[in-house]
Formats: C-alpha cells, structure tokens, sequence
C-alpha cells in the first residue's frame, strides 16, 4: 500500500547527493579543507546583519501573539505589500499587495504556480541545461515537463528544438536565469524572441502560455550589470523567487510569487494560491520570517566572493584550454568535460579530491558542473589540482 | 487554462470565514470588546519565554550559515533525535530519530502522510464532526475523505456506521483527538476498539489500514489527565503533531510526523517524506524554528485558561438546559442548538453579538461551534447575552 512512486524514488540517488556524500566521507580522512568540493548549491556568505538585527527586534519588541500568530491564507498583507512596491519600484511594474503570495522558497513559489495553471494531461516545457528538481516540482502536480534540448554554445535557448516541442497541451514554458547550472542570464534578444513565440502560440492555441520565470540568482549578476527581467518581456509572467542565495538563508524557505499585473486574470491566479495550499500542506511560510524579509527586500548579503570565484575558475578553464561560456552570474559556471563521458571525468577527478558534478541530470551531458560557493582561498588552491587534473588525464 | 478546481473553490467561502469577517466589521463598529467572537481557532495565550529566549539565543549565538543554512531533506538530525527521544520518554514507544520528519505544522503533517500510503482511488475515513479542511488535505492528495456519521450522544466512534464504511479501498482512517470541534478525548475503550476492527479488516483485505491520528491539542487536556495516545493501541499509526496549540505559534508552521516504530516498514514510510516533500514545494520548515522547539518540547505556554473558560461556559449551558458534551480537552465546546437548523440559529445570535459556527461544515449540523480560546474577561461577560439570547428566542 506504500505509494510506489515515492518508493521507486528512493532507490535513485541523486548523483549531486552521492558527490557530496563522498566529499563529506573523504573530508574525514584527510580533512575537509582538503576536499576541493565544488558539488553543492550552498550559499556560503554570511546572512546581513540587517536580517539578524531585524529578527532579534521582532522578538523583543512584537507580541508574541501577533508576531506567531496564523498568517491570512494568502500571507501577511504587510509584507505582500512591501514585495509589491518593492518589485514596482525596481522594474518599474504596477505590482499591487494583490499580485504577490508569499511562498516556502521558490519550490514553494513553483508548486504554487504550477498547480494554478495547469493540470494532469498538460506538458510545461523548460530549458537543458536545468535544475534537476523541475521533475518532481512539475510532475508531482500533474502535468509533464518536457525538456528542449541546451543550445550548447551559448547555453541561451535553442529555439528551434523549442519552436517544434510546443504544442496544444503547452501550458507553461518554465525558465531559470541566472541560471543554474550554466551561470548565463538570459539576454534581452532571447527574451524578446521567448515573448513572440509564446505570444504567437498563444493566439494560435486559443489559450495562454504562461511563461514561470525560477529567479533565485536574480541578485548574484556580474560586470555589474542587472539581469533582464523576464516580466517586462511577456504579459502572462509568472515570477518566483526565494531570498536564499540573495540573503544567504536556505534553510528558512521564504520566497515569493508575483503575478504580472497585465497577465490574465493575474489577481485571480494569486488568490488561487490560498487554494493549493491548502491542497500540498504549507498554508503560510514562518510569520516571522514573513516579517523579517519585508525588511530586507533591498539589501543583499555581500556576494562579491561569487565573481571573485568565477573570475579565477573561468581565467583558469580558458587557459587550459576548456570549451566554456562565461558565467553572467550565480555561483556556477558549466564546462564542457575534455571527454565525452563527463560522468568518467567527473570520476577521475575525484582521485585529485576535486568534486565536480557530471551534467548528465542538468539534461546536457558531456559538461560539467561546478559550484563556486566557496572561499575564494579554496577555489585557488584548487586551481593547480584542477590544472594537474588535466593535464595528466587528458 | 486556469484549474477549474481551484477556482471554483473561491467561489464557496467558508462559514468560519465569514462569520469571523462579520465579527471583525462588528468589531469596527461597536468595539471589538463587545463582540463575543467564538468563530476562530486562535491561539490566545502568550507564547513561552522560553521560546523567545531560544530564539534570541539562536541568534545571537550560532553561525548565520549554519543557523539558516538548508536542512538536509529528512529535516535537521538533532532536532529529529530530540523530539524521538521526548515521545519516548513521554509515551514509552521505542521512537528513533528515523521514524521522525519535521513538517510545516499538521497540515504539513498530514499532506506528508496522506501521500505516504494513499493513492487515487484510495478511501480515507474520518468521524464526524471533524475539522473541514481535512477535505481539501485528503481530496488534492488523490485519494477521497469519507465521513463516518457522529456518535452525537458522546462524540465517541459511531462504530456501527464506521463497520459498514470500511471496505477494501480503506487505506486510512484520520482520528483527530482531542477533538475539533467537539472537545472530546477519545478514551482507552474506543482507541480499543478502533484498533481491534483495524487490525482485523487489515487481516481481511490484506492490506494494512493505518491510522493517521492529527493531535495539535494533545496537550490542552482538563481535570489534570493525560489523553491517551493512539499509537499506543495500534501498531500501524502515523502520529500528526503541531506547536501550534501547545506553544502558541501558529504562524510558525512547524509540527512533525512520528511513524510507530512497530509499523510495517516504518522508517521508510518516513524516508519516503523527504521525496513527497520535493512534490509537494515544501521541503522543509524553517531552519530557525525548527531548531528552536527543539529546545521546547518538554514545556507549553500556560493553557490553563481554556479549561477555566470550558468550565465557564459548560455550566451555563447546562444550566441553560442545552444539551452538551463536557469537553476533556481543546479550546472547543459543541452544544446542540435549540432548533434543529444551527445555521438559523447562529444567524439569529448575531443580533447579539454573539458569533456562534453552525456545526453543518463540521458534519454534524444541528449543533454549534464555540472556540474559547478568548479571554476569560470576555468569556465571563458574554454568559449573561448568551442567557439573554436563548431564554427570548427559545
């Protein structure tokens, strides 16, 4: 009687779980300081001060009652309408207290969002190379994600591969940039030429394509430019987010959708929200931390080690002569493997305690990927490894 | 495109809701202090120092990274242990940290075992009355919620109806005691009972049935008993636990999932949790809060005064000559109106101020809802407008 799918889950470990498991285990034996572990995600730079002061306050100075008391099933109207003027202001978007619903991260925010405009029988469609967990994300709710093969040169999208994949049951298209694990953020070229298309589908279909924008990394952006918001490019945006990466805290799960006010039925799609959760079991993300983020929506932890990083990473890989596109931001950057199995690459350098993770599950093997969330004075003692690695092996 | 589900449940607005949106405009005119809201479910009692204090701790004193760093998907190990090595003590069941999963509250609790064992097609039985949002918990998981009619003389197990229901599609029966809204702690004779027909029907269709037991008001128990614990009776139970009651944060969405170690295949029905997670958006509550119950699982804010104000109301109803189950734990009491439709009946209070849930949501119409989790003040001036209310219209 035990669900089998979850089950049959289990048995599959993930290959980034296993990597990390192993740089864990080897850090034992010859300490972790040791281990040039580039496998996990994990932002590395402390949480704003700001965040720690603001928390601490709340808990001093709020009744108890209110400050842990139930949020509005659609999350406390406070802090939607921080997020609102706060997005208004930046890109320059009527947003209202009525567009946003605040979510347990961006898995929260893409199971929100997910579940309002499609169902069992409809295919969403994302983009190689791609965030592993967009399976479960997508076909726990009831439709099938459908993978458009990487444009492997620049890793933009591969537009012709997508204009053949869309089809009646396209209910969504779904994008991450920054994204992981290529590090390239989506140019205005592409996000215009994204539009059309959907646009065009849409008139041709009868029904919108949405277009789910995943943007943790929004924040983590290079050569100090600003990523383009994919919002502004496509009425029917549905956009998710998460403050892990920007203010450094995975682990309290706090993140956001906003709907395009000019999308379809936009304040209907968000109230919709207070729906599903009731459906999957989250109802509110933690009060206070609710609270504590509508503080912080303009401050970033300091992320400047992320480019710091991939600068070394990147100037190191060109000159030893790796296929690579330059990261525009987050903390990956995506090679192409000097060989064609990146999974036996990926092997190999574990002998040289570098843990690189295959791109096999990120839907484009023969590269790899690294994550550079880590001291800057580890990525460079991990340089002459990496540099040995290479040369010895290939 | 939009899921027709979703919106058509925005159409139907919950009575609760209602009500409470009606005591709130009430509120605004008259001052809140002169209606006497029963409607809501809200915690009222200050939330432990000691919660506070851990919080600040927490802050003040423990690595940002670590602190709000991701938990592994399983939820964070020492707290696991610790709320593993509290039910042990506390109920003598051999619990591991490996029957335990952290979950945002009991709605996160029961999303997470729902899924665990049921699958569409599947049948979940609960007793009247039971709380409403059982519905949309069970129905979005895939499998349907069938209501076994009350034992309205006692709001125990109406066994016979409850023999008849169960049949080869029952993966689950969801027992909610201390119970919402009746009050009533299920006793040693029918968690007796229950188990004797469960494991016999289990024998017969071959299949375990479990028991999922939804216990947010475990600790708000009177006349200084302990209520007893399902799981003592039953091998395959799958305790649903909240903080919301006991610490009086309801906002902080944090409560766990405790698989009977004598399940069959307990700790993979816990592992199977971190895969359900990834489906469902949730992955795990906050970091913070988790850790910080950890430290407070042996203590409750001071909840004497839901007994205080039962005792209150229960007296005057008696006296009233209502007919009334004394309530054995909760901040909910359950009388039967005066008039067979307590839909009338809660209309007609309202020219009191009085605001009264008609229990028809609750599956047992004809009888009303009181939640006094409300000051005992208040409580204690509401009596005299309660004698008022049923002495001119009854």
């Amino acid at each position: 009687m035990l669900v089998e799918m979850y089950r049959d889950m289990l048995g599959k470990k993930s290959v980034i779980r296993e990597l990390s498991e192993f740089a864990t285990a080897r850090g034992r034996e010859i300490g972790y300081e040791n281990v040039f572990d580039y496998s996990l995600g994990n932002p590395s730079v402390p949480v704003p001060q700001a965040f720690t002061d603001e928390m601490i306050r709340l808990l001093q100075e709020t009744d108890s009652n209110v400050l842990h008391g139930y949020s509005p099933s659609l999350t406390i109207p406070s802090v939607r309408t921080a997020v609102a003027e706060s997005l208004k202001k930046r890109f320059g978007i009527p947003y209202e207290m009525d567009h946003i619903f605040m979510t347990s991260g961006a898995a929260g925010a893409i199971a929100h969002a997910v579940r309002m405009i499609a169902k069992a029988g409809d295919e969403i469609l994302t983009f190689a190379p791609f965030f592993p967990e967009y399976h479960p994300y997508v076909d726990h709710a009831g439709p099938v994600l459908k993978v458009v093969p990487a444009q492997t040169d620049t890793f933009q999208i591969n537009f012709a591969a997508f204009e053949e994949m869309l089809n009646e049951k396209t209910a969504a298209v779904l994008i991450n940039s920054p994204n992981n694990p290529s590090g390239v953020v989506y140019s205005e070229e592409t996000l215009t030429r994204l539009a059309q298309i959907l646009t065009a589908r849409s008139r041709e279909y009868s029904h919108p394509i949405y277009l789910i924008t995943d943007e943790p990394y929004r924040e983590i952006v290079f050569d100090g430019k600003e990523a383009p918001c994919p919002s502004k490019f496509y009425d029917n945006t549905i956009m998710c987010y998460s403050f892990s990466k920007s203010l450094s805290i995975p682990g309290e799960r706090i993140g956001y959708v906003a709907v395009n006010p000019a999308c379809e039925e936009a304040k209907t799609l968000i109230q919709m929200c207070g729906q599903i959760s009731r459906g999957i079991g989250h109802n509110c993300p933690s009060s206070i931390i609710q609270l504590a983020v509508a503080k912080c929506l303009d401050i970033t932890a300091d992320l400047s080690v992320y480019e710091r990083n991939m600068n070394l990473i990147y100037d190191e890989l060109v000159s030893l002569g790796a296929q690579v596109v330059r990261p525009g931001g987050t903390f990956y950057i995506f090679p192409k493997a000097p060989e064609e199995d990146a999974v036996a690459f990926s092997k190999k350098a574990l002998k040289y305690d570098l843990v690189l993770v295959p791109g096999d599950s990120f839907g484009a093997p023969g590269f790899y990927r690294m994550a550079y969330c880590i001291a800057t004075e580890k990525v460079e003692r991990s340089l002459p490894v990496l540099r040995r690695f290479i040369r010895e092996n290939y």
